[in-house]
């Protein structure tokens, strides 16, 4: 995988569509971000994509290091055989070829796979995961998502649809997710869950509920409610101390269910910082049988917001070389 | 694995030791079964369960095909490199060196193996799991257990204590449960919880409650719940229904996070029958997204009462064989 070529690894997320060239040891060679865009509807997005892909290829072929493939990691679920977004929740995509049109586009072979699967392989190659295995990774963003590595490779399941992490019942009576289910992670412990709790407590302090600094928030999103937190807004400390408690469940679960040398926790609330692996490691421990939690570690993402598209580009690089791992 | 050898495999469960002598393709040769009497303490239950290792070995040797090696599968947690069993909840084994002292008996190789596992081994080689891959394994009986195997090969994790199923927290606040947590599946769904909740129900009859036919009852297991509950009992017919809901919820987690191509579902709760089946299909159906729900099948366990050994009997052949899978 070294040598002269490199790859092209693209992370289409809700809110910004993340590329990067790298060569075949994970070393960034260049890398775009837009945002996505996604109220733009699906043929909007798909152009932000491929200009992306396509300055990228530009980039490499120009510095002599043409990219010999794409990756693309998506949210599911998809089709990732034949490279089709099947649903998404939050992007305008319904059946979508992601994959062949990309690759009509580039004249390059593209590999779409589950977004948690290419952050996981990100990871475990590049990142905090290194030789750690089995390896799971949870992303607590927008959304809720994740992958897992076993034996160096991605477990994608029968569909790679596998860690739909975002979609584990965690309270089944518990408020109804975008997905028709109730109680899922995502709708308990996601960036948008924490923003649905603020508007909710925002609407009832209206009506003469408990007063809120959230209140005064021209814009509510779960920066928002952490940063309340912060300044010691009860609510919004209510609020944040319940989301990180069931994405502590959540991770929990996984463990139990993985029994993995390591997690790795990526995605937008981790800027939240030391309080939510605090929280997760309270979970565990009060959660786990002591033979899983006794030696299991739990980490930050080492590549940051990189993770998605390096890993999708070393699962495009496996793809073209021929191991396809998993 | 053919010819003339053999393997013995042991289940050791809560309530039966369940033994088998297989040839290398899965045919039982002879098979015994003693109560596992876990209330006389762990040296009762080592020599019952040596009794019946060594009189299958016996057995083997006298038909002319000597066993080459004996696998047992065990509750977890267990360091099953040394072929310790460190602490379970239904059997009186602390830190008990299982494998060595059974090797020490028998003076042959012995591979202690979670007891999930081996089950899922067992209905993936020889039983309602034959190529069908991922396939996730999950027992409902006394307690609530699982194992899966992915790409051929039993997904083991860090320390052997992967898919502790019933430890998956499936209500945050739920009943306490034996491992000390709350709302465990096993908490809420197993034979246990089930016979848990009967009792409450009589309780609460004697003291000016909602009567119920189970006060009548001379002993309260789940098999009597699900009688009542088929007689018409209001009382248990909620209980079973509660609890058969919970399963769903748990089996549609383990099709959301593995997206397999087959859950079996095997141990004494299905023995109600039909019933089990369709509440967990209307779990999965509801709790799931389609690209998993639609192509996954859900079958009972093929090999009845003998999964658990037979597949234990196997990892100790594959481990015998130098094909030390996982």
């Amino acid at each position: 995988m070294s040598g002269v070529g490199s790859f092209v690894g693209i992370d289409l997320g809700g809110t910004k569509i993340r590329g990067v060239l790298a060569d075949g040891e994970g070393r960034i060679l260049a890398s775009r971000q837009e945002p996505t865009g996604a109220s733009e509807g699906s043929k909007a997005v798909f152009a932000t994509l491929a200009s992306i892909a396509a300055s990228l290829v530009e980039e490499g072929r120009a510095a002599g290091r043409a990219p010999l493939a794409v990756g693309v990691g998506a949210p599911g679920p998809l089709d990732a055989e034949r490279g089709i977004i099947l649903v998404t929740e939050n992007l305008p995509f319904v059946d979508f070829p992601l994959g062949p049109s990309l690759e009509a586009r580039l004249g390059l072979p593209v590999k779409l796979d589950n977004d948690g699967c290419a952050a996981a392989m990100g990871e475990y190659l590049y990142g905090a995961g290194r030789g750690a295995d089995p390896l799971v990774y949870v992303t607590a963003s927008t959304g809720i998502g994740g992958g897992a590595i076993i034996g160096g490779r991605p477990l994608r399941g029968r569909g790679s649809n596998a860690l739909e992490v975002g979609h584990m019942t965690l309270l089944p009576e518990g408020p109804e997710c975008k997905c028709g289910n109730r109680g899922c992670a995502e709708a308990l412990a996601s960036g948008t869950a924490i923003a649905a709790r603020a508007e909710e407590a925002v609407l009832a302090a209206s009506s003469g509920g408990r007063p809120t600094s959230l209140s005064s928030c021209p814009r509510l999103g779960a920066e928002e409610v952490f940063r309340e937190a912060g300044r010691g807004d009860a609510v919004a400390e209510l609020i944040v101390s319940e989301a990180l408690a069931y994405l502590g469940i959540c991770v929990a679960n996984l463990a139990t269910l993985f029994d993995p040398e390591l997690i790795v926790i990526g995605g937008g609330l981790c800027r939240s910082g030391e309080r939510l692996f605090e929280a997760v490691r309270l979970a565990v421990r009060s959660r786990c049988s002591k033979a899983v939690s006794g030696t299991l570690r739990i980490l930050p993402a080492g590549l940051g917001e990189d993770s998605g598209a390096l890993g999708a580009a070393a699962l495009a690089a496996q793809a073209a070389c021929g191991d396809q791992a998993g």
